[in-house]
């Protein structure tokens, strides 16, 4: 989706892609295949753009970092990428900005047990234990209840070589999310705050602002302006944040166009994807206003059956204003193939409708989601 | 720009282009060399799509008929690629099934100078001598006051094969235009007429209503879609109009996405790009509806001094709610490099802003237009 925007903005990309070629539908200019953890590969790509970017965080710091020292531009540079790789970093940088962020403690390889046992006595069980690396849409993270559970965990991720961290369970009202670009100089927009359905740590929908009050969403706005300062971010960078009734806490931070903001392709005056080339490319930022009073945002996730989304292509076109983006991957149950944007001036209308044309591309209907009727 | 609709649809694209690959940024799955009017090369391309399309009118009629023979689906069809391929034909059916056209008559290659001198007898000097084929932007019409000029124009023309019309000069108070998308079945929908600002026969600006009278743009969006209908076209037609202050005629028709309905990525719920895939595909077409109240849409046209467009981007960008398309062309004076797109409340506003960003990319503004200051 950053390289439909380059497209249009007649901005060259060279794609950095692993895998075969056949699997996506990549409008950049040129796919060079290689992958972002071989220095070689990297180096080549870094000759042929004047700004290296990333649509993920699979990346080798060290690698960046050489890059940055022979003069290559990468934005977000490798400050701003340590907070997004590294949980422990990032919960460490903002609660030391003042930022609020749920309690938490790094868990020691050795003692992990009584460490975690003992952080739960200080806030309660049960406590969630996580990967400081490499978990997203739910892997990575473990909600346990006591001794025996944090035994089970600590177990397998000693085996697998990988660093925990605990945090307090907090009591979650509304999940919600914001997005700011930041040029080079500090010159920062928000685009609104948007609330976000996970469900089994998985982004279902995104509401704008759905039933967000207007000054929780002026404060995540706020606060996200904030993260990105402390984060010296260049490019967007997306906060996950949670609302437990009286407090605002930082969840997650991502240093790159964020599943939480594919609404602003139609539902905002500019893109969070234009909105990422505009500031690594230290262009003016552009209007991040909403371009409808509602907005939502359903992701559409392979059916069980591991059919083909474009087979249910035609129903989902014919539900009114339904936005249909499907990513051109290999369908498989449960993986992440696209998602449909409606907007409108009703809430309910709007996610009705957009959850209509999510349903006829296959996606299964989460049971603990109520959805209205669509007309 | 039809690529960029289709990578959002995750619908793979495969251009036929010649030229240097470098010389536009083609966000398509993959780019075939060749030339259209090659039945190989033609026949190379249908065999890897499901569906063949158009974005010009340099085609092939007798290859097109061979690849429908056997058995290739082409849109729009070859009856519809007639008339907008030959001026003299899109007149004779339109005038046939009782539209309003200028009124007209194919100049002979022996007795050209008479049979126009005729023709102006009954109609009035000055006349227009129009090339059947092959005109556009301007190039093969030639308004002529009297015998001498169009001894001339007929010299000109006879020396290079090119076939003449004559038409009656229309007194105009207004350009319009209007695009119809089209299914197979004969399901249609129009996107509101726009009013456009033609200078020496190419288009400066599209605004979406600007000046146009409800009636006018309803009367505008009948005729479109009366067009279609005879035209039987598949895909989208877009239809140029004349509004003398009490007729509203037929000027010209494209079969194929048009400048004049550039506005419509921003501007409109559903874009004529992304419309003319679903219906050439035969899916809904969608809402046709604008995003705004007023709409406008100024074409980025290449600097005296050869410059690159792109040189002016930042200035651009800066301008609040431009949305910039440069279409990867290599620049040259006077070429038609991009548009810039601003949705609004106010029809002066919406235009100053995308004056003031395309003259930001290096565009020349017309003496002949007044242009509101921007803020």
């Amino acid at each position: 989706m950053t390289c439909e925007a380059a497209s249009e903005l007649g901005i060259p990309t060279v794609v950095l892609a692993e895998g075969s070629p056949g699997d996506t539908v990549t409008p950049a200019a040129e796919v060079m295949s290689g992958v972002p953890g071989s220095r070689p590969d990297m180096q080549a790509l870094a000759g042929r753009c004047d700004v290296v970017t990333f649509d993920h965080e699979q990346v080798d710091l060290t690698v960046l970092s050489e890059l940055v020292a022979e003069g290559h531009v990468v934005h977000p540079g490798v400050t701003t990428l340590e907070m997004a790789v590294d949980k422990s970093v990032m919960r460490a940088r903002l609660a030391g900005a003042g930022i609020d962020v749920p309690a938490f403690a790094l868990v020691p390889p050795t003692g992990a047990v009584a460490a975690v046992a003992a952080f739960a006595d200080d806030h309660g069980w049960p406590v969630v234990v996580k990967a400081t690396r490499g978990g997203y849409d739910g892997k990575g993270v473990w909600p346990v209840d006591g001794p025996d559970a944090v035994a089970r965990v600590c177990e397998r991720a000693a085996a697998d070589g990988v660093t925990l961290l605990v945090e307090e369970m907090v009591p979650i009202e509304m999940e919600l999310a914001a997005i700011v670009a930041r040029r080079p100089g500090g010159e920062a927009a928000a685009w609104p705050a948007v609330e976000t359905a996970q469900i089994d740590g998985v982004c279902r929908e995104v509401l704008s602002p759905g039933r967000l009050a207007v000054e929780i969403g002026d404060a995540a706005g706020k606060l996200a302006h904030r993260v990105a300062e402390v984060a010296g971010s260049v490019g967007v960078l997306a906060v996950e944040m949670f609302w437990t009734g009286n407090r605002l806490l930082v969840n997650e931070v991502a240093a790159r166009p964020h599943n939480s903001g594919h609404w602003t392709i139609e539902g905002a005056v500019t893109s969070q994807f234009e909105g990422h080339l505009r500031a690594v490319l230290d262009l003016p930022l552009g209007s991040t206003g909403a371009t409808a009073p509602q907005v939502a945002s359903v992701n559409v996730f392979g059916a069980a059956d591991g059919s083909d989304p474009a087979a249910g292509l035609a129903r989902a076109l014919a539900v009114e204003g339904a936005h249909v983006h499907l990513y051109g991957k290999e369908p498989r149950p449960g993986r992440k193939l696209g998602h449909v944007t409606v907007c409108g001036d009703q809430a309910g209308d709007v996610r009705g409708r957009a959850w209509a044309a999510a349903r006829a591309l296959g996606t299964p209907v989460p049971a603990s989601l109520e959805i209205p009727e669509s007309p």
